[in-house]
């Protein structure tokens, strides 16, 4: 019985679950089940309705976190909605699957600061993952356990203005040995800013031995305290005009910046190696909450078509049958993003990390500017209100076109995507050449004249070439 | 073990499995992974080098069955490959679930009339779906069973020139009772021609009580033998000037066509219960395929891209990043919707036919228009030579075009869709209501003086409208 | 010689003339010439440069008019920059046909604010459109003469919050007449902030007279000072998180606001025949500018193609073809938009306003879309640092994002397009009897037997249907 | 007065010259008018009904120029209507300009071959022009004056199915000079098939000098009569399945092919600069006529539209406002497109072929990825009936498509307009370093302290690279 009373099939027939698919609930352990059912009725009574509040406060104090955020925060946790992102593979993992996280995830992302309020929020999922997958026992003392325990707040520091970081091994903020410390210098963009006095550490990624002629161990990663001296913040980076308070995306400079060698992850060199590990389920966080946003979105769009107040020529906006079909197309295709994610999740859960590579790559390419193009829809269906604060709709539009830049741009996705591809040429060739060999003897036995039988299989390119 | 002595686990890891979701994979019955490894090899092995012997004995004889077809049939139903589409709750059944299945279809879908080798094929399988549910034993004995056996062929015989038939019940083609027999006058389009011997029975649907108030209630199911008398064929219907023979798409006339009255199918009247039922996996059959299409004309792409013969400007053409991005959209893409179509028999299997009209409008609106501008692609990756008969790539193109309105234009399904989900506009509204209340209690609560509160919950309507 | 001494060849090889089309240039008199180019280095050396100090003085003091743009009105005003916009039919024009205006308006919209430096910005162009074609002597000398010497501002209110407002026949505020005054009650959206000082006179369409059995009579225009007692801003509304300071768009509430009848323009119930008189070049004139704002949008993508800082996989962003791809197809379109937006003020020039509703359609639904995709598309290219402050194409996306709903969305004019074009079927409809009328002699002229030629034109309709 | 007895302003109100906007209009000359007129009135009364009779003689003698043809060929060169497209400035020419030729283009493009029978056709067009600029007298008087004559047709031949050949320099059909003879060896794909007795040579490009260090001298353009022996064609093309009878697309084989060194065009190694001047007008006539195409098309929606025998759930096609919309969107982009093509035909006549090069390729690039957009949907209004002979949709949609790929195919147009386009880079460069050095003084003058002030600019790159 789930915690509402009602049984597995009734349960399944409503919100959240309805909406997932058949293969998906049948994978829910009963845990999990509960879990995602607490997650709902938390996000529906204690987020959305907050939203107002949430806002005003932090309007009020900037980079302050806000008084609710705390006191929400304080009370998901007491009731163990806490860290649910952590894979279960982890010892501090609360348990749940990654394909049961989605679940969670997408009900979180039905408003923007929820996931915060169960710790589950980026950059934080993503760094805690790291920390817990390759930090020392001392290290995680000092950071992991405070980061879990949500005392204080973490920042990924790679990109760079100057650099096309979305290919790291550009990246050239530079870390120097001397004596027992790491000398930092350079300039870094995004990572939350540190106007926020919870905001308390660094993972920053940084070139250390440009000269090694392996590209891939030139880089480190350091566990940057935020109060370090010489760590200087030139302004909080807006994402189409949306401060994204109180978290924030810094602009900074590291000048001579001095840092324990106590702090380096994993040892010098090893970045791509952290790099790597990192390419796990924090990369398509982002991509599950979108989903909870689209449908969000989705939700105001329905209430727009039966709104007895807006009646174009007489009509309601849905009795126009142009926005039934969008309606339609809107409702096909987020559930159809969903089956991506989940099945990214699921492939993650059941193959590892590695072999989820491409699943990743799939969400991260696809989600992202498919939830732009139905938020976009919706505020059209809005008309001029759409864009205004009348509606959640423009600060949705502006997540879901961040995502589709955050973790490098989907083209550079597409590439590494592409580029695996073309390595399945020559056994495809190969299967080619095998088509054309046999139906050779077919045509003879089946005495088929064919003048021109040999141009019928020209595509074959006639041997294999290196890209 | 599989029937090629590999493990399971080898076994997913080579083609057609290592495609698939784990989520499916994990689904799989050992008889069913044999089966689809069978089915694999027939259609590798036989139908893809087979493919210009077929087209020369079609062009031989245009409108008969090929001697090669006969001879394939033959040799996979004594192999077991045989009806595999109908599903396990039949007696009929040979066994697979629609997912399993699915797994089967996309590979048929790698070329044209494979499927036909197993008797798979539209129409037979939608027609015996529908006579296995719907007839008596008798009508079982005569039609349904040489069906089955492959003797002859069916035809459905529903959309007419005159009308909108995606509505069907506009069907206008009239038949009255006369003693002990049906007398049909009217036009129909589609359907196999008749110009083909082995085309021996029209599953008619059209009109006997035009004047029953209940519109669901005016229209017929017969069974026409295609020898009837008055049952005359205009032309061959091309399909983007293909003629799809040697089964084609016959356009008819009915003139005072007489068949005896036991050739109703369940009864007066029950044309629209039992065109209800055929909503089944027969509708997405063609998805199924359809996939198996993009991923051969994908392997065409992919081909081209290292072809050392064409080097514009010095590069091959996979050498250009746009192809590389271009090659990964489709990648991603194919990749996509057979998430989408998987899921759609996963929920069949699960929930059965009805709970599954959704997701099977899901697929029959999203995934023909998707294949069909991936196929687009392919072609304009070969420059002029796609479009010619140097490569399967028209043919594909016109198959998926085809689906797209077979069944009903998509705007017809997306119609469908969206009016369901205004239907849930009620309980969207409600929960929105309860969040402005909760909102109200918590702005009062958290002593947020808004002045401007009560525009902030205003795209919630003032109250339920009728559509 | 055009002022910088050029021939007007050499001239028609620069900037700004380089980009307009052959039959445009054709058209330009010596003056015309000699005002764009003009226009054109005030925007490249007054206002582009100046755009960082414009923000920061509006950072200063919201919602004042920034020093900086007084001094560049009264600079822009004495070298008779002033007023371009106003076409030379009316007497107090400066002589400008549309479409050499066209060519000014779209460098006017390189940056956002320029065009108010020549008092040639929404909505006073409109206004002042509709001003100097329906006020009485004392209005215009009241309200017209100080709005085009740039001694006040106005705005144009008639969207409303409960409404759909796209059809305007909804406006519900309400005006009722009480001896010699007005009286007003209502909510109104959008029409600049009353918090900026100058702003001091708002064209308000209201209902006046709701029983009328013509809908076309029940609304008034009324010219209400801003200063009106009952007359209250609730909030300023943001576009996109903007808050388009200093003008901003106001949520209006009027509560028994009182004018006097002196106000009412033209005359009671006349609202749509003036309504129906701005369907003018006004309308445009956000298109005209958005060719600016692309050009613009454009040149930054071009910068980053080259920028020797962004090297991904070691070769610069334009070294991808697939940019280059991509900068062809934002060049070839935006090309494209401007013969659109230039065929519009020709057509106006030379048939008249009514004539042009449908060019100015066409601008208004092709133009704003297709310009928002461009802009997006140069975000892309700058990947995450393309969504923040270090470039402007946050805030033009947002201009041409607001654009596509401003004065109704695309949707709705696309319908009024739909409507005309089926008043088009009989005419249509008939030449195609016609044609098969002749078909048939010539089929019996040349003994082409055709059993089928009854079908052949089947598509023609048998007569014609009333919509 | 035009023919018809209408005044140049009635005239322009009515078919044809209603769609062509203004500034056309004011430039036809009133022979052009004319001219206009009698092409219209023969296409409508003689063309579009003879279709059927056409189609039925093709079929009779597949490979035959049919007797029809010949007899409206005769009837229209009596006429004048004969050669209209060569442009004014050659002698040969009839007199319209390129842009008073496009009008008379597009209407020929309403029915495939009536282009043809003006002898108007590809590629012929492309062929005489070359000819007649090119050719020597002796030349002239063999080739050019009976094609002008229409007394035999010719072929262009320069696809190779191994080469890239939209990189015409990858061109490896060899030519070897021996005594006074040329002697040929290669493979050609396209220009139309020798079944058809009336075609008698080709205009071929191979290459002559494999070894010379410019890959621009490298080749030669040769007449080859059809006759030659070695000439051997393997096949017609097919285009989407469609024979294009009775000229087609041939599949050729050189093998040891004579010619006489007479036969070379210009000289040796100068088929690069014959190409180049080829780039005129002729590139564009299948534009020209594929909007002629679109309105064929359009006009078929339409009657759908309001065909009174179509009507799901109970209303007309035309009623449901998604189709409104759509209607809509085609005529406007229709519209649009047409003004693509007549601006490249002004600027052609106003400045040359050479500085058209842009606007070709915008025609290219943009106009037949549209119209088959456009046609698709046309097609899809008409649900399955819209794939079949049933309406002329599906051969149109075949050429849009095939004019996309022809001539290369549409990204190697983007590539050459996008290189074209980085070189305007330290043009904009420079301009926007100008920006920022004003914007220093102005931030100075103003008094705009501003820290982040160096962030401002940064995206303009520190230098010139080389691509």
């Amino acid at each position: 019985m789930s915690p509402s009373g009602l049984s597995r099939n009734d349960t399944f027939d409503s919100p959240p679950f309805n909406r997932y698919p058949q293969w998906v609930l049948s994978k829910l352990r009963p845990r999990a089940v509960s879990l995602i059912q607490q997650v709902h009725e938390w996000v529906e009574t204690e987020c959305i309705p907050a939203e107002q509040v949430m806002k005003a406060q932090v309007e009020q104090n900037t980079w302050q976190t806000p008084e609710l955020m705390h006191s929400l925060r304080k009370k998901a946790k007491s009731r163990g909605l806490w860290n649910l992102f952590l894979p279960n593979h982890f010892k501090e993992s609360p348990g749940l699957t990654n394909l049961e996280y989605s679940c969670c995830a997408e009900i979180m992302g039905r408003t923007y600061w929820a996931a915060q309020t169960m710790n589950c929020h980026a950059p934080e999922t993503g760094n805690i993952e790291l920390l817990a997958k390759y930090c020392n026992e001392g290290q995680k003392q000092k950071w992991l356990k405070p980061l879990m325990d949500g005392e204080f707040s973490s920042a990924y520091s790679m990109t760079e203005p100057d650099r096309a970081s979305s290919d790291a091994t550009n990246i050239a903020c530079r870390i120097t040995r001397e004596g027992d410390e790491y000398v930092i210098n350079g300039r870094k963009l995004y990572g939350n800013v540190k106007y926020n006095p919870e905001m308390k550490v660094y993972i920053l990624m940084a070139c250390s031995d440009p000269d090694n002629p392996n590209p891939w161990r030139r880089h480190t990663m350091l566990l940057v305290p935020s109060d370090s001296k010489g760590l200087t913040i030139k302004r909080n980076l807006t994402i189409m005009g949306y401060n994204h308070a109180p978290e924030g995306h810094g602009e900074y400079v590291y000048e001579n910046v001095r840092v324990s060698k106590e702090n380096v992850i994993l040892g010098e060199g090893r970045a791509f190696e952290i790099a790597q590990g990192r390419l796990g389920p924090g990369r398509i966080h982002h991509c599950m909450r979108l989903i909870g946003q689209c449908e969000r979105a989705y939700e105001l769009a329905l209430l727009r078509c039966k709104d007895p107040r807006k009646t174009p020529r007489g009509k309601l906006i849905g009795q126009f049958d142009s926005n039934i079909e969008r309606l339609a197309t809107m409702r096909l295709e987020i559930d159809a993003m969903r089956l991506v994610v989940l099945n990214a999740a699921d492939t993650m859960d059941a193959r590892g990390n590695k072999a989820g590579r491409y699943v990743i790559a799939q969400s991260k390419i696809l989600v992202p500017e498919k939830a732009a193009k139905i938020v976009d829809e919706c505020m059209q269906l809005y008309g001029g209100q759409g864009l205004t604060q009348h509606t959640p709709l423009p600060e949705i539009w502006t997540y879901a076109r961040f995502v589709r830049v955050a973790d490098g741009p989907d083209a550079a996705h597409r590439h590494q995507v592409g580029r695996d591809q073309l390595k399945t040429f020559e056994a495809t060739r190969r299967r080619h050449v095998q088509y054309a060999d046999k139906a050779r003897v077919l045509r003879k036995q089946w005495g088929v004249e064919n003048d021109e039988g040999e141009f019928e299989w020209e595509y074959i390119p006639p041997g294999e070439q290196k890209l």
